[in-house]
């Protein structure tokens, strides 16, 4: 069974269409996946979610570990019985966030010990243990534990997490293969190696090879958008996809602003995920067709508009700039609610609008177009 | 035009049914209100409250005044337009609040001078400006400007709040006739005279006889549930209920528990709101027929039963007790949103109750139903 199909690439560019298909359902590429990060997009409903067209979400699995559990998670028959939805789940390995949240992280051969962001308790994860974590969870795609390293990180630095992150994901993939062998073929999870190497070209090249060889479902890009440079990030993740297969999809782990999505699915990225919808909206910070504003700013006070003309989703559809703008400065938790769903639609609006160009053989084009409106800043 | 129609009222006590036409709509009692201060139900969308069935919501002119201020409600068209709902609202005159909330409040003969709680700006209040800002909000239902004495309060300073109340009444009437002449008679708001008199029966009966005389509207019950006890909180009410002509409507500012709206709707009060389900919900209390419990509490955490099994409201059609526990443990916002719901939409299903209690003629059999059950706390 072929889990992932291309069905269309630009001609013009890397940028491509497709269809992943997991045992909870079918996810459409390119695709912008709702960050879940505590098994909730915060502030959103389910309801609202759906609405927003959301077809695979983001968790991450140190967080449900850490809380509530994996004890709950299995009660309750996994993260889509938890949230109650059927939308598919993606779970991260856990690398990012022992990397930037835990406290005392020791990094050695076998895996990693640190100690909890919430109450200090100390853990240990391991490749092994974290596909057992996802198994708990229940997501539809899994990913392989990995190290991050810091930014600005030397090559060697570079070089000896890439180093531990290929042997983990060995050793995740083999474990994978036990923990799923009794399971048919539509019912078992996909595995994602996540492919790093930091700003060095070089070792992108060959993290992809060796990632390859490993022949996991798909690929998860990690390490970037870390704080490099655009350029950086740009050639990073083109040495990475170049020495990619083709036919498998590619997931830029926690990618970003639309013009970034953008720049990379001209690459050949087919997967991003990021905060930035919710905690802009959460900030106050709104995005639209015509750029991105701050809805608090005195010009919305008596503004009768929808946060973007041209967005059908349930915020722009009943809401005002003026009313939001109230709500925001009056520290209202609706302001959360209604700009998170607004965020939200507009960054999976942007992957249907690539999923239309490169239909229509015209990406470049649709950048080109999408980049002149939103940089004028004309609301 | 008859504004208010009694239904029915139920052989064994006070309670009754009735139909309040506003110029919003049409707004069936008993009915518990919503209450939206900033011009929103606190974490609640506009669907939600339809769906929680919400008829009529409470809003605070003290508040929409200060913030976003009158400008901008005139902007929207007032409070329906800028909330963007059909739902009539009822706006409080602001003396609660000038009491409750604002710094160095002084009352004069004239009106009552405060700083506002936001920014400490001076503010001057009259009761004719109160009618003036209850037309820029553009409210169904308002209310006089009132004296809140604080609680306990001397008889001498409980009659020198009332003798200002019903002089400050007369005014607000006065100007409201003016300020409405050339309405049409569905178009015109609906105004409600405050029945002050603190825990006082003779004052409560002197304030009754006295605001009957001036024929507001209606007859809204303040100055209770401020800390009294609850033998003198029924007290008061019913001497002012006895006072009150049967004809106009009766609400009670500011309750409350849904046993409190069970016996004062025995004694004939129509009207009801409260931030306590909005409030308690964002402290992680919910109420079901089994009584009240805090989610957050161990045995959750495992719990597939929604917070309420009998509940058709969209959390519980929705969401476990484990999810909304861990949720809220978490911090997430979901948290008070779906609890928001859940209770709102508890309390305006106490109201629903009781109407068909009263239609069915028994009320008291269904109040003690609902005490048995709710007291025995075996959720």
């Amino acid at each position: 069974m072929k889990h992932f199909e291309v069905i269309k690439t630009d001609p013009s560019c890397g940028a491509r269409t497709g269809r992943l298909t997991t045992r909870q359902g079918v996810v459409n590429t390119q695709i912008f996946m709702p960050v879940a990060t505590q098994a909730t997009v915060k502030a959103v409903t389910q309801r609202d979610l759906k609405e927003c067209g959301a077809e695979c979400l983001l968790s991450n699995t140190y967080h449900l570990y850490l809380r509530p559990g994996l004890k709950v998670m299995e009660h309750f028959g996994g993260i889509n019985g938890f949230m109650n939805h059927d939308i598919p789940v993606l779970t991260d390995s856990g690398g990012f966030q022992v990397f930037s949240l835990s406290k005392l992280r020791k990094i050695t051969e076998d895996g990693v010990i640190f100690q909890s962001h919430i109450d200090g308790s100390t853990h240990y994860f391991t490749p092994e243990k974290v596909i057992d974590f996802e198994k708990s969870i229940g997501s539809a795609i899994w990913t392989c534990l990995d190290v991050c390293v810091k930014n600005p990180a030397t090559r060697a630095e570079a070089a000896e997490g890439l180093r531990k992150t290929m042997n983990w994901a060995k050793r995740a993939k083999k474990h994978f293969l036990e923990v799923t062998k009794d399971m048919e073929e539509e019912k078992r999870p996909l595995l994602f190696g996540i492919v790093q190497g930091s700003v060095y070209t070089d070792l992108r090249k060959q993290a992809a090879e060796a990632m390859a060889e490993l022949e996991p479902d798909g690929f998860a890009i990690g390490g970037l958008s870390v704080g490099e440079t655009k350029p950086q990030m740009l050639e990073a993740l083109q040495a990475a996809i170049e020495n990619l297969p083709k036919d498998k999809p590619v997931y830029f782990m926690g990618l970003g602003t639309p013009e970034d999505l953008w720049d990379c699915a001209e690459l050949g990225t087919d997967m991003f995920d990021c905060v930035l919808p919710t905690r802009n909206a959460r900030n106050g910070q709104v995005m639209s067709e015509d750029g991105k504003y701050y809805i608090k700013n005195a010009c919305y006070r008596l503004d009768d508009r929808p946060i973007d003309p041209e967005c059908s989703c349930y915020c722009c559809r009943n809401y005002s700039r003026g009313y939001i703008s109230h709500l925001y400065k009056a520290h209202e938790i609706l302001a959360s609610e209604l700009m998170s769903i607004h965020n939200i639609h507009f960054l999976i609006n942007q992957a249907h609008k690539m999923r239309e160009a490169v239909a229509a053989g015209k990406f470049r084009e649709a950048k080109k177009a999408f980049r002149e409106r939103y940089f004028q800043d004309r609301h």
